[in-house]
């Protein structure tokens, strides 16, 4: 479905392009805001035409309905699994396909852990099946289990004060849930600190703002010189319900069997694709999402939304029959879920040519409806990112707010390149992250194509202005 | 903790009602509207009284700790399990503690279904878990399972228009939610429909509003002369992924395994308790609500909470000293899920008295925030109960709308008794109505304050004025 925007707006922009109009020398800014300002206005027909094309036109819904075929046929896509494998494998056919150019796949080395069977029961008070999910990177229990009193404590202050209690026992974490930042510490670091008070194990309220009995995964870390312990997350309800029955000073014991595996590190790919720039093929604006996820639901939400959205960012450039100054690059990263094992890699491979990346942007935090973009970066930067936000106000999306940021692309803002990331509704993305309920079915295919047309005005025009944004 | 009226009010209604004032004969009223008016304004203090022990008083809570000590003991309580068998002792305790009179167990026959071990395994496309909960009184499926390639539908027409390729498949329905009462014929004649043109079993989409991967079971029903055909539910996720993967042409096979299994009925006890009436004892209002459950979760919304702000009613009017001129009983059924089995039994025992019976009451569509009652009756019952329902403005809680219901009181309406049930924000019931996610999470104590009021004021005033609720 390829056309041209002349058929829409006959070519205003691009014909100014062709006027060569030269406003800058050797890389350094000769120019005034003002005459800034007044070149990303003249990309106000490119951003209509993409807008149209992706939110009212015929590439609606398309990055949906690529997804939801990608992950009704694959599934959930752990680090070191076989579905990642073959989702990495389908999407370079995917991209090839699509006419993008320079698809290839660069190898990385990859976590490669598996829950196996896994199960806990409450076998006092009662008799009572709890829902778990083991946490990624925990060892797994002896094959007869751990059966073991339980100590609840709501936070790591309380287990200080009942250190005492610990010993011998399984940690039940019922910490409330503030914000994932503040709460996500007991997930990550929960096993260690019941370790070190000679715990057992260690089961963790699920870091998750709604629930309906679902548990929710993610990735854990022991650390060095404290003994690994089998870790787990339970549902927020028998997390709360085991806090009410200490309270009453009714004794719980858990018997808890988790297979869990650590295997050796296994071969993957962070999967790319570009449209060349046709100016300075060298300098790049980069657009990604993760192609990894945990091991239950289908990843649609985390990250496979971002993933689309950024290849969809490319196709609407392509099928617009645009081609920016600078190389758009697309990548999915892998094994993000361990901690950006992929995107490490590829900085370590790519940081020699870090002057010539412009902009980094991921989409990992949701795509459901956007309100604008999250940037970091100089402050000349973040004036240039507004006056091309300005450009989505037929979408009424113009925001630019701080902390731009994404597990993928931190190495590269750390090291003073402009970041952004989408900024949208987050109101459900608690409910469903890292469970099973992370599917289609929470994905919509409007917001989508609002969020696709988001990130593919912003990437081309900063892929396609004269200058890369300045850094600090 | 006991204490009265006359503390906080100085006893002003309660002292009126000791001058006598005769304004009735033989039952049949010789008062006008504006006297039953006045007489129902007379209760204003009564009202407050009852407000501020519920809702901010030493009540606060009480109807909410209470339930979760219960379930969290005893857990669910289905139909003939030995969970329900021990809420019905604790509640008898419970009851008799309370200083209730009449406490006493009223034996009855309910059917005794389990689901026993339970899985679905999708084979084809790919491997991938499902999760189900098998339907109340559903057969099992053969120990090795069926396994069937899947008739994916969106409603019964299409069964029909699509009947030829039914035969030897497992039906998935994949209705989208309306509301319950439409949505859930699906649960309850999806395994007919579907065995009368031959599938071999029925999955049937959750009747849900909102979903994280949560099925959601209850009771369906076979048709004489219709072959039984093993019957459960699945998520709204799984439903949509098959219809999508129907909708791309892809053949998927599942294998179904259920333990399912029907014993003989059993003895089980609607739980009753009263406060006597002090003028017309043989008169009753009724309150209740049931105290069986499925077999997921803890059943505390449902309808653990309606039994237990029923009997918070009462508590209410006992701590405040209160007696009114007719009897207050509080019945907790048993076996409602099944089909209002405990009530059939009841109302048949007790209709001979049906002359006697004011206003019937249950709570069964959540206690969350009311707004007011469904009332069922005749118009002048509809006026007094609206002037009843003005108490409750401190509150803000006066709404009386139409189709006051519950299945273990329909049968008193149907037969003339005046009808109330609670009316309450739904928004999220059937976010969790016979899930796992149906737990004491859901419940706010500060709303089941308020419910409890509600409950307590409208049930004292009816039973205390001078004459019953008028029928049609």
């Amino acid at each position: 479905m390829k056309f041209l925007i002349f058929a829409f707006f006959g070519g205003v922009h691009l014909l100014s392009l062709c006027s060569g109009k030269a406003i800058y020398k050797n890389g350094i800014s000769k120019r005034t805001f003002e005459e800034v300002k007044e070149e990303i206005a003249s990309y106000g027909d490119v951003a209509k035409a993409i807008i149209n094309l992706a939110v009212y036109g015929k590439a609606q819904n398309r990055s949906y309905e690529r997804l939801a075929l990608l992950v009704d046929t694959v599934g959930p896509r752990l680090s070191g699994s076989k579905n990642l494998e073959k989702a990495i494998q389908i999407m370079y056919q995917n991209l090839q396909q699509d006419g993008l150019e320079n698809v290839h796949l660069e190898p990385v080395r990859i976590p490669h852990w598996e829950r196996g069977e896994e199960s806990a029961v409450m076998l006092e008070p009662r008799i009572h099946k709890i829902a778990i999910l083991g946490l990624g990177s925990s060892i797994g229990t002896p094959p007869e289990g751990i059966t073991a009193e339980v100590l609840v404590v709501t936070c790591f202050d309380e287990l200080q004060r009942r250190a005492s209690e610990a010993r011998g026992k399984i940690v039940v974490y019922n910490q409330p849930y503030i914000n994932y930042s503040r709460t996500v510490q007991y997930r990550t670091q929960g096993a260690v600190e019941a370790a070190k008070v000679g715990a057992l194990a260690s089961l963790i309220r699920s870091v998750a703002s709604f629930s309906i009995y679902s548990p929710h995964t993610g990735i854990q870390e022991y650390q060095d010189g404290v003994p690994k312990i089998p870790t787990a997350c339970i549902t927020v309800e028998d997390a709360e319900m085991m806090s009410r029955m200490a309270s009453h000073g009714i004794k719980i014991v858990i018997q808890l069997k988790m297979g869990a595996k650590t295997y050796p590190d296994t071969d993957s790919f962070n999967t790319v694709a570009e449209i060349t720039g046709s100016k300075y093929p060298e300098q790049v604006v980069l657009v990604s999402g993760h192609l990894d996820s945990w091991d239950v639901g289908q990843g649609a939400m985390d990250d496979g939304g971002g993933a689309f959205i950024s290849w969809e960012a490319l196709s609407l450039i392509k099928d617009l029959g645009l081609r920016p100054k600078r190389t758009l690059r697309l990548v999915l990263w892998t094994a993000e879920e361990q901690g950006g094992v992929g995107a490490f890699q590829y900085y370590q491979l790519h940081k020699v040519n870090i002057s010539n990346y412009s902009l980094v942007m991921e989409s990992d935090a949701g795509t459901f409806l956007p309100t604008g973009l999250q940037f970091t970066g100089s402050e000349k930067a973040r004036a240039i990112m507004e006056e091309v936000m300005s450009l989505l106000q037929p979408l009424n999306i113009t925001q630019v707010l701080s902390h731009g940021e994404g597990t993928d692309i931190n190495f590269w803002i750390q090291a003073g390149v402009p970041g952004a990331s989408l900024l949208d509704d987050l109101y459900k993305y608690f409910f469903f992250h890292h469970s099973h309920g992370d599917t289609m079915t929470v994905m919509d295919p409007k917001q989508m194509n609002v969020a696709a047309a988001v990130w593919a005005v912003v990437s081309y025009v900063v892929a396609d202005m004269e200058e890369m944004l300045p850094r600090s």
